[in-house]
């Protein structure tokens, strides 16, 4: 079962908008074992948009088309495929009846224009879902099949889930499995991760079947991604777990969560097993540690506040820095220990330093000094990211809390 | 002059990354002038990507290929587009000696993997800049031209800005240039923005040649873009003046910045011109409007630090909050009051609320008290946003910076 893509919207040839539906329905073709080879965008154009659609056709057994299904003139992907498809469009008095109750549930009339959504091109079958006004639609064009589904995300995967990946399983019959599995890891540069892994890759490579891959995801991570491809589910885990311990077994330190736990949550989860509370003294970051923190829902079970101390009189005043450099160990060390003391918390991390673009206090760009505070005691380190403003920030934050993660650990194994 | 952009990555057909370059690459064209009907993603594989090039070149006058371009056996773009040209490819001394002098000057000896990257198919021109060490090449095909340049988006940039952008500039002669602005609002809705400028919109497509679009863009704010279309550079700019005089006077006062400039931006600004300094109190934002602010490099000039309050007792001790409920008029004022004395600032933002998913204190979630204080004064305001977590956050923290710079805008013109 072969299956592409084709995003429709000018604003994505444009660059006004990128195109992040393509990749998020490749992830799940993949997952569901469908091969899909290409992904093309195209205007609002009549014209380019058949061509396409027929390329796409052309090539592939199924083709999933975003976009170009709302309520205005320049919306014209139902017509087109209607013309594809060699029939008429046809209103459709359920579907104008279910756009009309979701207007009234917003306390809203249906515009007029709206009408245009409740035409369905005959023989085509309307998706059940409707999270909003946009109807997705089945076109079956001779043995072969175009899904047209809203651009906007969460629509899209809605009745990407809900009806297109059922209905591409049901047609491709029993399908091999794709499945796989991340290990986020910190504290490798992505060639030193691959230099370490090189004789398993090569290993991988000879055998056919899994792959290991590597991206760097900022404050995310290095991630290093399984993947296995077999009959059945069953299988594809079996994979998995064997080629998770044979990875474990060569970079486990560096490793600190699965798949969607990210370091906040995996401290966070670490400082609630161990009943302990957390509060941050920010410099650098101005708020982002525990930005990142509190993105994760339930972390007020540890986490206090911070003291973001942003001018030096700030830090001196309320966290009790001596006088000196605000970039160096006293100063960290200080923050640390004194944001424990004014949040009454149990450990804390701190980060002074100079995220750039230009030096400070005669510090360069990218010196940036970290502590952690566990039961009383302060370890700082310093490091030189060689990066811009912004990942100086981000790559602070994870090496902050992977400082704290390490000390957390050693704490409960000790 | 019409241009294609071609995508190579196995990665990308699976949505191991998003293709944020064809958009990049997108409007760079645009605004050159020069038109772009299409883009493609194609996996890693000989066949596949020969089909997409071939096709592209049938359709456009050039084609950019972004990837492929590594030192690894799976990088094939060099040889497809030399099989495509029907040449050989031949090692390029000079090219190994530049890219042996990037591993130099960070200290490391060049891998023998990496001479495949001055492999060079016979007739094509190698660019100038060599950000990393891939190099681009400019590779004629009958009349037509394909470049093609690695993946790295930062290697990528350099590169069509340095080269492929004069080249196709050249290429195409006297093309008409297009322009935009875009106006940064907040306070209204996407579908509201478009009511009341529904009378513009019609006045443009009447006359052709100029677009208004919209564009949602989270705390970034709502975005109206204008493009405009015209012969010379200085055309344009007289037709975009005369559009965003026109769009100001319907919605001039919920306008905050324009183009690059941003809510965090934009109150510094007006901070640094009033000489005031600025303190925030965080609660359900948990450090992300500091966060916010300290993106911007220079923001130490107004911005003394923040409070995050994000435990009861925090608010209550640090910041003076009162007994009683913590979302409320009561508690956001005294964080506002507190923080500008615990931090010495003159102005403040504070907010208190319900970021979700659960409810809390009996408040539902996206329930969320802002409040300011200027010269000692404080206003509060309560919304209920409609939102998950993670909007109903980034929602607070641009809804609360509008609140102070309408403030600092009266205060300044009072």
């Amino acid at each position: 079962m072969l299956c592409e893509i084709v995003a429709v919207g000018t604003e994505l040839l444009l660059g006004q908008i990128v195109d992040t539906n393509s990749a998020w329905i490749g992830e799940q073709l993949a997952l569901s074992g469908i091969d899909c080879h290409r992904h093309t965008a195209v205007g609002d154009n009549r014209e380019r948009m058949m061509a396409a659609f027929c390329e796409a056709l052309d090539r592939a057994d199924a083709v999933i088309v975003t976009g170009g299904l709302g309520p205005t003139q320049d919306d014209i992907t139902r017509e087109v495929v209607a013309e594809l498809m060699g029939v008429t469009m046809e209103r459709d008095q359920e579907l104008v009846d279910r756009i009309e109750a979701r207007f009234a549930g917003r306390g809203r009339k249906m515009p007029a224009n709206n009408l245009r959504q409740a035409d369905v091109p005959v023989g085509a079958t309307t998706m059940s879902e409707l999270p909003g006004t946009a109807p997705g639609l089945i076109c079956p064009v001779g043995d072969k099949v175009l899904y047209t589904v809203p651009g906007v995300p969460w629509e899209m995967k809605e009745m990407l889930e809900g009806s297109i990946l059922p209905d591409l399983r049901r047609r491709a019959g029993a399908v091999s499995v794709i499945g796989s599995r991340t290990l986020r890891t910190w504290g490798q540069s992505e060639s030193g991760l691959a230099e370490m892994l090189a004789d398993e890759i090569d290993r991988l490579d000879l055998e056919g079947g899994s792959t290991l891959a590597f991206l760097a995801s900022g404050m995310e991570g290095l991630k290093v991604r399984i993947t296995a491809k077999a009959a059945t589910s069953v299988e594809v885990e079996a994979i998995l777990d064997d080629e998770e311990a044979r990875v474990r077994g060569v970079i486990g330190p560096i490793v600190f969560g699965m798949d969607g736990a990210n370091m906040e949550s995996v401290v966070l989860d670490e400082l609630v097993a161990q009943g302990l509370t957390l509060a941050t003294a920010e410099s650098l970051t101005g708020g982002l540690i525990g930005s990142r923190l509190t993105d994760v829902p339930g972390s007020s079970r540890a986490f206090r506040g911070s003291v973001v101390a942003y001018a030096g009189d700030v830090k001196r005043q309320l966290l009790g820095v001596p006088e000196g450099p605000v970039v160096s160990e006293e100063a960290v060390s200080a923050m640390a220990t004194g944001v424990c003391r004014v949040l009454g918390a149990d450990v804390s991390v701190a980060v002074t330093g100079v995220a750039g673009p230009g030096p400070q206090d005669g510090q360069e760009p990218g010196t940036v000094w970290m502590a952690t505070c566990v039961d009383g005691e302060v370890e700082a380190v310093r490091v030189l990211f060689p990066f811009d403003r912004v990942r100086t920030r981000q790559f602070t934050v994870i090496s902050v809390l992977n400082l704290l993660r390490l000390r957390l650990e050693a704490r409960r194994g000790g």
